[in-house]
């Protein structure tokens, strides 16, 4: 049946960056050191699979709070390395399929990968894969042994691989002693004020005496968090600003945007 | 299997406004400064889904304690809005369904949601959607799972959703990690005794020197029980009074009045 | 499978008068007052929903011990109305069934209710139905979900729908969320001493001089108990006493009739 | 598929006495006061279902420890009563049964016996009826429901039936509120020196200055118990002694048997 | 399917002293006076069940921990015994099986023990047998409902069965109420010093000066760890010197023995 | 099922050498003393399972930390000895089958041993063949029941068996009693200070004067933790450097090395 499945699913070899791009429709802008600096051991990572015969299976999480911008930064360097196999594994893309399906689907694609003398592969929002919910806690063993299993696999000889796994629960996966399958771990903050500010910045959308408050009340936020607000305090108490606001004729409100943001955080 | 029941369904394309209508059979009185302020809220949303391009899926979430109107809310936001696909998710028309059945269903409505440019779609009474059960606490892993990729799916280029969700269950929502997944929370309180007041004079079927203290015992209450106490109230101690009441040519006992609310309290 | 078994059902429109007589065999005595004034403002509903627009469905639970009289009562009231569709819902008419039959012949005859102008469906014995045990505790939540979305459902335009509950578990129907889907609760009672003579007067089966002390001993004992205790005790300690008694032509014997009670009390 | 269960068993109407004499193999002995006492209270309910018109249903527990002679004070009863129907329902008899299976066996036994004027059935052990495991605790709740579902249901008009339930798990039974479902319950309790001695009297195994001493070393044993005791004593310290003493010729040696009752106590 | 299973079952009829024999492969030595007691008194109840007719089913049970001999012991017995039917039933023989193939197998023996005037059925490891596992704990509910059926139900007519029971797991049988189902339980005890030297006596592969130092290390310890300790210090620390010691040229270096001895004591 | 699953298994007769060369890709250097004495001892098993009648069954465990060394130890004795059949059974080659599936693999495995005179069977990573996780915990019990009895079921006259187990569970196996089914048990550490420098020296990477720093700065790691911590920082800050290093004609910087090993402990 598990077998079966595998071979019925149609062979994907080789990069879709579409699927890499969607996880950054927006462009990337500059949000801090903390951001750089992953990026750039990343990189490294990527080399060091690339010129290493005894590094043929390396392993990086990258774990923080729901839209830090982990997806993205998997992405870029997914995009940006210049390896023939390049592949995210999402749930998004699995909805309703069955846990062994699932199973079939995530084997085959580490099955595909060993074919490439390069890859990387990134498993996206782990905790999703893993069916995880915080109540039980329940979660899809199946899948949870079958990626841990994946994840110590000495890729055939001759071929190396890079996975990049995302999650913004890494207690769960600590406790299912998940975390120690990776060589290494990386924290994806929220932003400081100062990130934040150099965020503002670059979108252009308050007043010069307003943006140094702005950026303290976003204080701590994720970046998804930070656009969603900025969109929401665009549109102005009676809506219809935002135009103006992204085109630079008009600037936000301040007393609306805390408005707004008061309503985003929870009481 | 999951995908065959995805694709058995009848499509059902485009805005039914029955279901939404259905949602407040008696019409909507005013009650309340709270209830307005969401309701302009909720209107801003619909604006900003429709100008921003950087906006795609915006999602709110409506939770309150039962009967205080949510689901009346919700629809008369899809109603007003001018959106070509509005859609109401409700597990009243799912009883007996199996959970992969139900996923299915849901999965469907989202990818007509997605061949539409504007769309709405109210998840009405998650808590019932996921089959949740106080006890337990018993729920579908599969529907919850299944929701939460859903809200956080970006819709496909130049398609754009604005999801309303509601419930009365805002403490298990938030214990699986389900209401981060929204943008935005807003919560519909019980009317308190002005609100009350209001409603009652609107209604006018208690005596001018009965109105205050009527609404003093109503403080707290949903509209929905409100609605519910007076109607029984007016059938009188021996019954056949109401529509004397109704048609303004009698008002209502408060004595009796008091009875009834007694017996609806819980001892 | 569950839409396949809804309709292979037979319908059974209309009021099945044998099966609510079957709920109070022995005919109806008068034991007191509480369950008179429960009886008159059961009556009161019924004339609610035959009169007002504004109230299509008005749900009511009966909940006291085990043997108080609750089905009796309920059933009572759907006799006594006048409308045309009166339909008990009895897990014992559906032993062995799997809970998702069970759950399309409930949902059947709701679905039987709305062609009727005028309704009630009596549902026995709620926690029966729901498969309920105390340890675990265990219940059935497809039935559960099923019946809570019944209870909230509007019945179609111009349809009215009166359901009455019973139930000798209400700790356990509020710890799920139950009780509140019902618009109004009553308690019915064990029989007070005073209710208890009351019954005894009527039966006639004890000397004048011991009736009092009998009374006394049944204080707050549910009224089907008291039944079977006198039954037992009529027999007497040799047995064969019992038509003598009951023709009226002997008495209980008191000291025997306390030997039967303290076997029927747990020690 | 429960009915179709229900229809392929083979009708078995009528009294099986071979099954009841099975739980009395080896005859009845006088053994107290307390086993007499239970023993004339269940006539006096035989008397009672048989003549009383009000009393269609009359259910009856047996309950105490394991061996304590529960079963054969109701095959008996069964046995000197004369009624038509009388049938067994034992775990024994379903061995290796789905539950559902089980269930339907079961209900065909309280169907055949509503087509008789008068039935007895006994439910023997019911804890293995309901699959019961001390550890979870773990039992089949599609057999406990049915169970209290058929221990309430009245029979047909005209149609009386008396049952019989034996369990050595009383407190669970409690737990799961089967016991109120019993009209009545009698203790059936181990023997007490005077008991023990009145049985070995009996037996007439022990020299006559032995038996107090040993009916004092078998206080508060359950009489099958007391049975196995004396076998393995018969035996003698080298075997081969039992003909004699059960004979007459030979006595038990007290000492040996001491050194038995000692293996078969738990340390 | 229970029953089809029971009959697709090849009929075993008679004694298998091959599988007995298994379970003492290297001959049996004296071990000790608990040890020859339980043996003795075991071979009393094979009279017991012959002579009497009092006692058609008599039930023992030897628990000991791991190793102990109880296994051994039991087989012996049955091999000794002159039955027409000995039947070890072992977990061993039915690995992989399901838990109700495996129960259709445990009752076809018991089935084909009927058959036999006299019968003996060792139920060897019952833990092993009912898949006990001490997390959770888990253990097949059905396999135990069977056997705890089994153990109690009387043979037909003029047949006798003899039960003997293993099991290193009382505690756990003790707690779901298995071990009162047993007439008679002995504990099988693992060796003091004075047994072990009574057996490295008969083994004969330490120094006279040394034996009594050995025996001492080896107090508390089962029999079957006794002989593995033995065996891998006879290979000496480089291997190679066993050949000499188990043929008497040569004796086991005590200090190598020690370091053996630690090894295999959990730290 | 089982049993056709089990004839489905093509037969893998004899020593698979390659899977065992798997375990141990880089080749053995010399880490330490205990490695050294575990390897020992295990190879005086080899010979004992060799030469003595009286061990037809050896079982060994080997447990430490991840990444300790325990599979190449396993592999590299499976390999040195001259066993006609040498077999590894790895969750990592049944990935995704179903539990009864493996366990007719696994069955398989010993089947073939038992065909050859002396066989080696290593189970490799023992708590990912029986399925656990942490949290519950939850684990294969069919797996755990077939391989508690495989780890005791005596091989036929004439064969002989060696089995070797790997663990970093060892607290669970111990709580399931797993523990106590192996003949001894050996700890697999991870390199202290004095192995670390060892294992550096062979390397050759580290400058003379920092090599104990190295060393020092890895006291308590895994060797296969150290391996990849040094290879990620012979990359350097920019990244090229490794074929330099590697090539000894440079040598890691040791401030890049401390950030490096920085980010593989967890904070
Ligand atoms: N450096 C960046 N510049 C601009 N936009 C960014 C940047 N990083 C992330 N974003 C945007 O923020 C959003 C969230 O980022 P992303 O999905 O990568 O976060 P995440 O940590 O994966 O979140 P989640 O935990 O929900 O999966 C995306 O829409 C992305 O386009
Ligand atoms: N503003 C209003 N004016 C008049 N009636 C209202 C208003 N709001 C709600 N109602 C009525 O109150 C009833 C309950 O409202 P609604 O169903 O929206 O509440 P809810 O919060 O969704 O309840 P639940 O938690 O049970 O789903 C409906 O019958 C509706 O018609
Ligand atoms: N007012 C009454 N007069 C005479 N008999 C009554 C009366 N009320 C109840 N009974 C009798 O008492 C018995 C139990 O009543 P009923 O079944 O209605 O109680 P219940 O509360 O529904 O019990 P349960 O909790 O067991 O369902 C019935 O046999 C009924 O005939
Ligand atoms: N009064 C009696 N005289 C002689 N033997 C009796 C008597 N009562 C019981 N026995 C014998 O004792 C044994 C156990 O009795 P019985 O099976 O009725 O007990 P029980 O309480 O049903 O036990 P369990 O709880 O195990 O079902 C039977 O073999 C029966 O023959
Ligand atoms: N008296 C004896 N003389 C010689 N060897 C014995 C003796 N008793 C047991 N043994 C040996 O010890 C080993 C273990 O004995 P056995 O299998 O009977 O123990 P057990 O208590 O059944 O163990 P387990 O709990 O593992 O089933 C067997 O190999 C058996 O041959
Ligand atoms: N003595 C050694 N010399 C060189 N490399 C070694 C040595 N021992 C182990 N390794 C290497 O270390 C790595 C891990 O070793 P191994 O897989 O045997 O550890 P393990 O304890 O089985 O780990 P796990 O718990 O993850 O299964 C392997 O790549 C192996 O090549
Ligand atoms: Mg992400
Ligand atoms: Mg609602
Ligand atoms: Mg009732
Ligand atoms: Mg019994
Ligand atoms: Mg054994
Ligand atoms: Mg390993």
């Amino acid at each position: 049946d598990f077998l079966r499945a595998l071979h019925e699913i149609v062979p994907a070899f080789g990069a879709s960056t579409d699927d890499l791009e969607r996880c950054r429709l927006n462009g990337m802008v500059e949000c801090g050191d903390r951001h750089k600096h992953i990026y750039q051991r990343a990189v490294l990572l990527v080399e060091q699979v690339k010129s290493s015969d005894r590094s043929p299976l390396v392993t990086c999480l990258l774990e923080g709070p729901s839209g830090s911008g982990k997806s993205s930064l998997a992405a870029t360097v997914g995009i940006d390395s210049d390896f023939p196999y390049v592949k995210i594994i999402s749930a998004e893309a699995m909805i309703g399929l069955h846990e062994s399906t699932k199973c079939a689907q995530i084997a085959k694609v580490f099955e595909d990968a060993y074919k490439s003398p390069l890859s990387i592969i990134i498993l996206d929002n782990i905790e999703r894969l893993l069916e995880y919910i915080a109540i039980g806690p329940r979660f899809s063993n199946l899948i949870s042994q079958t990626l841990m299993l994946l994840l110590k696999r000495t890729p055939p000889k001759g071929k190396k691989l890079l996975v990049f796994g995302t999650t913004s629960e890494l207690g769960f996966l600590d406790s299912i002693g998940f975390c120690d399958t990776f060589s290494v771990t990386y924290n994806v903050p929220t932003l400081k004020t100062a990130d934040a500010k150099k965020v503002l910045e670059q979108l252009n959308v308050f007043a010069d005496n307003d943006i140094d408050a702005a950026a303290e009340a976003l204080n701590d936020m994720p970046i998804k968090k930070l656009y969603m607000v900025v969109e929401m305090a665009a549109q102005g108490q009676q809506g219809g600003s935002s135009q103006a606001i992204f085109s630079g004729q008009a600037k936000i409100n301040i007393s609306h945007f805390y408005d707004i943001l008061q309503d985003t955080v929870r009481y």
